[in-house]
C-alpha cells in the first residue's frame, strides 16, 4: 500500500529507466518492509530545469554555467 | 482551508469530469467537516502512464498487456 | 489507481469523519471516472494549526483573534 | 536541506519570476532558520487552470466569468 | 538533486529499516540515472492507519477485520 | 491561490519562526507574481530527523557524527 513519489529534473529520462526506478523502489519496499507489490504505487514527476531550484538558482542557470 | 491533491493517470479526462471532481471533493469537505468552500483548494495532477507504477511496472506496460 | 491526499488542520477530526472522507472520495472517483476502488489510495494529513498559514498568518493566530 | 514546493496556476510565469521565487524562498530559509542554501531545494509546479479548483469550481471557469 | 517521498502506514517501522530505505532509494537513483547521492533527498512519512484509506475504508478498519 | 509546502527537519523550530516563514513566503508571492495573500496557503511539515535522508543516510546519523 505504500505510495512513493520521485521528483527528478526533466532531462531525457528513458522509458527503460523509468521502468527500472518503478521496479527498484517496489522491490525495495518488499525486501525491507514486506510490502505487497500489488498495491505499491510509484509516481515519477519530471520537472522542467527552469522550475527546479538548488542553492538559490534554477538548474537551467547551473547547466548554462556548466554546473 | 483544506488542500486536496488528486493524482490520476493522464488518459483522456475531460474538463467536465474535472469540474465534477472539484465540485464533489469541495462538497464532501463541507458536508463532513463543515469546511468553507471559499478556501478549499483542489489540484488535479494527470500523470503520464509511463510515469505511474503499480505492482512494479508502469501503467503503459499494463495497458499493452490489456491490463 | 488514483492517489488522493487531503490536508486539513488538526482540530478534532473524528475517526468517523475520516471514514466518511475516505469513502466519499473513493466513491467520487468511481462515479466520475470509473476508477476501481480496490486501488484508490486516500491519505489524510492533519496539520497543526501553527504550521498552516493563510493570508500570511498561522491558523493559530487567526483562531486567537476569533477567526 | 529544506524542500519547498510551490504550486501556482500556469498563467505565463516568466523565467525571471521563477528565479526570483527560488532565490527568495532560499534566502528566507537561510535568514529565518539558518538553513544552508547549498541543499535547499525548491520545486515550482505550474498547474493548468482547468486542474485547479477553488470554491468548488475550476480557475478556468472563474477566469471566464472575469474572476 | 532528486527528491523522493515515501509514504507508508505507521506500523512499527524501525530506524534500521528507515536507513535501508534511504540507502536503497539513493543507490537506485545513482545506479539508474547517475544521480549524485550528495543531493538526493529522501523523506519518509509514516501515516496513522486511521488516516490511510484503501478500497474506500481505513487501514484501521481492515486490520480489525484481519485484512 | 498559491499553495506552498515547506518541509524541514523537526529540530526546535519556534512558533515565531513559523510565522516568519508563512509571512515571508506569502509576501514573496505577492511581490513577484501579484498573488492575493487572502488565498495563499502555506503548510509547514516538520520531519523527524530519522525520517529525512540525504547522501544515503538519515539526518539522525549525520547529527551523531557531528554533521
Amino acid at each position: 500500500m505504500p505510495y512513493v513519489n520521485i521528483k527528478i529534473t526533466d532531462e531525457g529520462v528513458t522509458s527503460e529507466q523509468k521502468k527500472e526506478l518503478i521496479k527498484g523502489v517496489t522491490d525495495l519496499l518488499q525486501t525491507v518492509l514486506g510490502k505487497n507489490p500489488k498495491t505499491t504505487v510509484v509516481v515519477i514527476d519530471e520537472i522542467d530545469t527552469g522550475n527546479w531550484g538548488i542553492e538559490g538558482e534554477s538548474v537551467t542557470e547551473r547547466r548554462k554555467r556548466g554546473g
